[in-house]
């Protein structure tokens, strides 16, 4: 199952994507009546209880009446207001640790910083170049972690049983501020620079979330061509160490590292400027496209 | 005014504090079926509304009705789930850079980092030792600024026109975690780690946030006592720079920095164990105080 949030006639609903089509599934249980979550976010807290509603409201005969063909709708980031800062974790792929520095860099522990709830935008929606602030600014494509239950202190073994799904992030860093600044907030929290989509896939589509390519372009041009595999922290440990002391909670959202390829690490170093065309596209999850704006 | 979230007969409410006394804003709305918000977050976004609509009701001669002592009632952090990680100033006092390591510790740049919501917790609550993942606790007491209305690009001029008011934040830090993780998240998320309160008090009563006591004890000895006076970076500049291109938040929270005088500083360093009670008193907001546990 593909989860989008979603705009059609100036509403926003949670959808249901099948081939190039979408389920309004918000619209389908209001036209029966069944109450319904407001949006992605309070659904996926629901857990099972959402899962059955909506294999219950698909099934039913009226469902062909709220359906739209994918290029009738507008995407939103299918949590376009997370309830708290979305995790990031640092310098997980070797290669990528080493291009932005040395082999110093490659970290022996998991390193997590955020970027404001304010910066996710969703597939298609523009990111302004903050010419003003940064020249420097850098993409990242990277798989992103959709917690699907709250918790502390996961256990290794249960670990996988706390994820809903999974999307592709763009953690889009003003490099200049990220450097300038130390601790990477800033640089990681410019308006617009958590590109975040097309759409969640549900987990029970990605048997192995850990052997996935991860393939980004600008305008193009192949910059990062990874594989989840590299993964120096694989998820279960990040799952473990982020929930130590820590509550993880059902909606939270994990960015789990770039590989390779970054603009920084070109040589000379190459960044992004207006009406460049990022797009990332993941293995089973699908292609997140996005465009600078002046 | 000083404003309160508070639990009383297992509802929570907004209180108004005057003297020793709270005025049960929430429960005097109802009663005179004025439409009021469920939150103190969504009661700050509304802006002067708000302050109409609470002067109104606080004039009425059933106020009395819906007042308790201080004593009768169970504070809360007042936004006990802020909608996104509070920001963090590091290094913003000149010897606490220091002590933390050396004069190359003072910040050039302002640096950001941030503290998961679910860390938050009120006065009087406890704080969670965590003796398992970590066994180096410290406090840090700090002046935290609540915003008032939302902004991008805040100018000098008009920062102060974007303060709703001010409350104490002690930013618990476990020290190991915040080196051996690099980025600081991590180490400043754990559970109950940012106490908060005791209240808001709103900005017309504190027209110089900037030369303010700042007093930390620990089981009533005096471990900091700083003064707001000695920002390296002034209060304009935090709201200039954190708004440069992320847009602030009404109810956005931001803690200030710490003065000398952590744990961490001391020779040799002395950090926090169950039944430590720690008290952060600042001129004008009043006194915050939370004891570890086990």
């Amino acid at each position: 199952m593909k989860w989008v949030t979603a705009v059609k006639h100036g509403e926003s609903f949670i959808g249901l994507v099948q081939e190039e089509q979408v389920v309004n599934v918000s619209e389908l249980a209001k036209s029966k009546e069944v109450e319904f979550p407001r949006t992605l976010l309070e659904a996926i807290a629901l857990g099972d209880e959402f899962m059955e509603k909506v294999e219950s409201l698909i099934s039913s005969n009226l469902a062909a009446n709220h359906t739209y063909n994918l290029n009738e709708i507008q995407l939103k980031a299918p949590i376009p207001r997370p309830s708290k800062n979305v995790f990031c974790i640092g310098k997980n792929y070797r290669d990528h640790a080493i291009e932005m520095g040395s082999e110093a860099d490659i970290p022996e522990d998991i390193m997590v910083f955020s970027k404001a709830p304010t910066s996710v935008i969703g597939h298609d929606e523009e990111i302004p170049s903050h010419s003003s602030i940064t020249d420097q600014l850098d993409y990242e494509g990277e798989l992103a972690i959709i917690i699907g239950k709250t918790g502390t202190s996961i256990k290794k073994e249960e670990a996988m049983d706390y994820i809903f799904g999974f999307t592709i992030i763009n953690d889009i860093t003003a490099r200049d501020l990220q450097q300038k600044h130390k601790q990477f907030l800033l640089g990681k929290s410019l308006n617009g620079t958590c590109p975040m989509g097309p759409w969640i896939v549900h987990h029970s589509e990605i048997p192995n979330p850990e052997n996935l390519s991860i393939v980004t372009k600008v305008n193009g041009e192949v910059r990062q061509n990874g594989n989840t595999s590299d993964f120096i922290f694989d998820i279960p440990t990040m799952l473990i160490e982020l929930s130590k002391g820590m509550t993880l909670e059902a909606g939270d959202i994990i960015a789990t590292g770039t590989p390779a390829g970054v603009g920084k690490g070109m040589k000379p170093p190459v960044f992004l400027k207006p009406r460049d065309v990022i797009e990332i596209t993941i293995e089973g999850i699908g292609t997140l496209r996005n465009e600078i704006v002046e």
